[in-house]
């Protein structure tokens, strides 16, 4: 089978049904890295008015999966730890930063950060992820 | 201010927007328990064809919020750590567990079990709150 | 090469270097379920007073690393998540037991708690592994 | 009663009972910062031949605690989680480096970087504290 490139895999990101629907866009992808972001709509409120953490997990889930899979190597995540630091808003933009932390053979772990665009820090997630195969993506 | 009793809370908790965007269910809401449930759909693939790590977290995420603050504390979640155990599938209902493991002045901590109608887990999770106030809600 | 019985694996845990300066000791082991217990000391206090949070860990670890390698699979610990619950005191003995929550080809995760002989839980761990190879401990 | 300076923090910190009995230096606390370090000893090897997971955790947990405490508020570390990257080697000195990454009223978190002189990555984690006291030390 042919090898994706990383044009490709942008591309497949993009048609992602779940970001879809929140209306998460992927803004970059670079191998081992991935930029997300996602305005802040009243639907994503909780009951206490909050908005939902499952958003803003969802956000920083999508860097983290663009990231961990722009090698071409099938990653599932299977550990990411959160730290919720301030609320989000709605009608702000978050912005999601996927950075690879360590690249292993089969256990890879990112680094990712949620901030407001005025650059308040809304999370902190640590995800870990198992890679399958080790199928590289070519440069381009 | 009149405060707000356990029934009173379930019909907010059941008034949520982004649970109601997802289709997330409360089926059960009791003092420092929390039942909630979802259909997995096709709209909740990411592009790997996988059910995205968000929804299964919204999931988990809404019965934590749910009985975190069932004792009538706004109860903010500061720490979440998810362990995702196997993928979901389109078409089966997911049903998240979230129970008190620790109760404290400021600070409490919850599990959240995320399991197939056939009782294979998809998730654990581990959450810790900060409570901002001490008010507890009435029994009934 | 002889596979390790799982008799011959409780010998050799027990002659863990780094439990032995800590006093820790393995009171049972068995396939994905491991416990230790271990004696608080006055030089275990950190500069506030209070126990370090390396000992309650060790603990907890060895428990986790003892059930996680009672297969007779060589499983590194790739990830643990703690919650530190209560203090523990000088002159108590704490128990870790650990338990296996999921057992994976490559990945598996188990759970320790951590309680004084009261029963007062002083911390809760989720830990992760990955398994470098499949051979089993045969059953005795 | 009179507040203890930064000085007399780093003093006490030096004193500490566990960090002696590992042989942890502390090499440099500033506010919301500290580093400290540990020549690894064949003592803290494990049943399988590798440095036990308490030790590293023991190591970046003294920087978390120096970091964490080092504003006169007495902060109480209730959640780390830790990615074990690489095994430590005997005779390597490690180096654990801990920084904050919020600072709140009641509730800041702190990364926290275990390397090896050659500035191979052995772990990472995050903790939060919960402060509970407001009371900063003066600088100097």
């Amino acid at each position: 089978m042919k090898q994706e490139t990383l044009d490709e895999f942008r591309e497949r990101v993009s048609q992602d049904n779940f970001a879809h629907l929140l209306g998460i866009e992927m803004d970059e992808v670079r191998k081992g890295y991935a930029r997300a972001s996602l305005l802040i709509e009243n639907r994503f409120r909780n009951f206490s008015g909050y908005i939902h953490g499952g958003v803003i997990f969802s956000l920083a889930d999508q860097a983290f999966a663009a990231a961990s899979n722009s090698r071409g190597i099938l990653s599932l995540g299977i550990e990411v730890s959160t730290s919720f630091i301030s609320s989000a808003r709605v009608g702000e933009r978050l912005t999601a930063v996927a950075r690879q932390v360590h690249s292993g053979r089969r256990i890879s772990v990112y680094r990712i950060e949620v901030k407001s665009t005025s650059g308040r820090l809304v999370a902190i997630c640590r995800g870990t992820v198992y890679q399958k195969t080790r199928k590289e993506i070519p440069s381009q």
